[in-house]
Order: structure tokens, then sequence, then C-alpha cells
């Protein structure tokens, strides 16, 4: 079990600099839901935003636009099959969380749930932008409260030694790329 | 030399969906720029738009408001070191093809060079969006021509089998990640 360690805000987009797919969760009254995402990037660093577009035609979509809120929570490769099926269900149809074995646990500054075993959290209020919303499916969230799992993000850097616990970039059709090799080059 | 093939507009989101770093080219009247970029991404599938932050401070912004267009190019690990020396100099003060050892290529849509030797490119052209651009940075393109290096980009999936060929990935401080390991799941 690893733990998790408190991100600077400014330094929050570090969680997402490098593309990662995150799951994006939410919650409104008694209702919570789960969906992966592909297209979610960093906006501004101090105070830290996020982008990330968001279907009409999705459950999450009612819950944020209910509640204001939402959680970007970063996947791993071991959570890979249970990212597939976030991204293949209708959460008006079926509890996402159980459909994907997936588990809840509270976050800090929302009432959005985090996504349990995740390696690290970016909880997010909605900057209401309702032309972006409506025409483009784009949300702009401010990260409110940052967290990372302490194995793989130290000092403001991903170390992805443990391959189970690399990030996901989402490809099509159930493949993905892990993220791969660092290197520095010289200036 | 690798032979560039062109990709069908509704798959070119393909090219963004794994969070690569991207090169952005632009132009206006004599003056040409590049500039380095970790957020980019995908906004919609057909027609094909993508979003872009592009800081009020660079070179770039004034030539993309004038002109209307820019290339997303993605570049491949071999071009790293000049992925980071185009992220790190002021397109004002030198002339950042020469200063990062890139070459202007034609385009094909837009009046915007493309950056040689690159895997692939989303030819542009802006969706005005002044209150995004002025209050977000915030830039949407839509993509009027897509090609890719044949080579690594094949039915519409990237095959990053030549590691010199795998896209970026951008860290912070002259670090990057390459794209890794391919796999899939099963639902």
């Amino acid at each position: 079990m690893s733990r998790l360690r408190a991100v600077e805000l400014s330094k929050s987009y570090r969680l997402l600099n490098h593309g990662p797919t995150v799951l994006v969760s939410s919650a409104a009254g008694e209702r919570s839901n789960v969906m992966a995402a592909a297209w979610a990037m960093p906006l501004d660093f101090d105070p830290p935003k996020v982008l990330v577009v968001i279907d009409k035609a999705t459950h999450t979509r009612e819950l944020i636009e209910a509640s204001g809120e939402f959680v970007l929570n970063i996947p791993c490769r071991a959570q890979a099959a249970a990212v597939l099926r976030a991204g293949g269900a209708d959460g008006r149809l079926v509890d996402k969380f159980a459909y994907s074995g997936l588990s809840r646990r509270l976050a800090q500054k929302v009432a959005a749930p985090r996504v349990d075993g995740c390696i690290a959290y970016l909880e997010c209020k909605v900057i209401s932008e309702p032309h972006n919303q409506q025409c483009y499916d784009l949300f702009i969230g401010e990260v409110v409260a940052a967290e990372a799992d302490e194995e793989v993000f130290v000092d403001g850097r991903w170390h992805f030694d443990d391959e189970a616990k690399r990030s996901l970039h989402y490809i099509a059709g159930g493949a993905f790329f892990a993220t791969g090799e660092a290197f520095e080059v010289e200036k």
C-alpha cells in the first residue's frame, strides 16, 4: 500500500505535463461516476488550471454541471483494464465504479470521489465558461488540491521505475502506450 | 528519407491522442517562428479540432494572431535537443529555426511552415474565440490537413518500433519521456 504526498499546487501541472490518460470522477447528491478521458491537459501554472473535454452524452457531464467539481485521477498500467471499462459503459445504466472494478475514496477539497489506487489526483472546481461547455464540451477546472504516490512522484518529478505504476496514454480499441524511457538532453 | 502519407481528417486526432509534445510553427508576412508546446490536445473528431496554449509573451502568439494559422508538428526523439532549444529562446530576438537547427518545409493548406523531419503534421486554421485567447491564452484550431511518416503511422495507428522516431512527452528542465511500450487489454 503506497502513500500519497501533497503536491505543491504551483507544481501540479507536472502531473499532467507528459499527456497521460486520466479518469474523471464526479458526484452530485447520491450519484457518482467515473469515466476515462484522453483529452485532458494543463492550462495554467499558478493558480493551476486544467482543461478536460466531457461529451454532452455522458453521465459525468450531468454530475459535473450539477456540482461544479471533478477529480482528474491519473491511473497506472496495473489499472489499464479498469480504465478501458470505465471508458466503455454508460454511467446512467450501470454503476461504473462497480462495473470497472474501481473503488471510491474521499477527496480532500471536493465532494467528487477519488479513484482508489491511482498514482496522482488533481481535485478541481469548474471555472464556469458556458460558451466553451456548450459549444465545445470543454471544461476548465481550477486545481484546489493535488496529491501523488510518493513512490513515483518525488521532488516534483515522475520516476516510473516500477512498470506497473507507469502512467498510460490511450491509443484506440483497447490499446495503450505506457509512459516510456526518461532521458535528458543538453541545450 | 522517409515519406509522408495523408491522414484522413476524421482520424487525425489519433496523432495527438497519446499526449505528445509538439512544435508549433507559424508565419505572418516574411516572419516565421517555431516553439515547443507540451499543452496541446485534440478537442473534436469531425471536423477535427485541436487546442493549444500560446502565451502572450511569445512571438508565435503575434504570428498566429496576425495569420489565423499554425501547424502542430509532432517531433521525435532524434529531434529532442532541437525541441528543447525551440522551447528556450525568444523568436523576436533570434531566428528560432536557425537557433534550433530546424528547417522549414512548405505546408499544404496553410502559409505557416512545417518543421522538417517531424513524424506528423496537423495544419490548422484558428477558430476565433477572443475570450479564450485573451483570458486563457487558449487557441482552438480546425485541422485542415494532416500527414504522417508512413514508417511510424500505419492504418491509423502509431507503430514506434524505431526508437529514434518515438514521439516525446516533455517533463521539465531538459528532460523528456519517450513514448513507451504499446499493449492491449481485454474489456
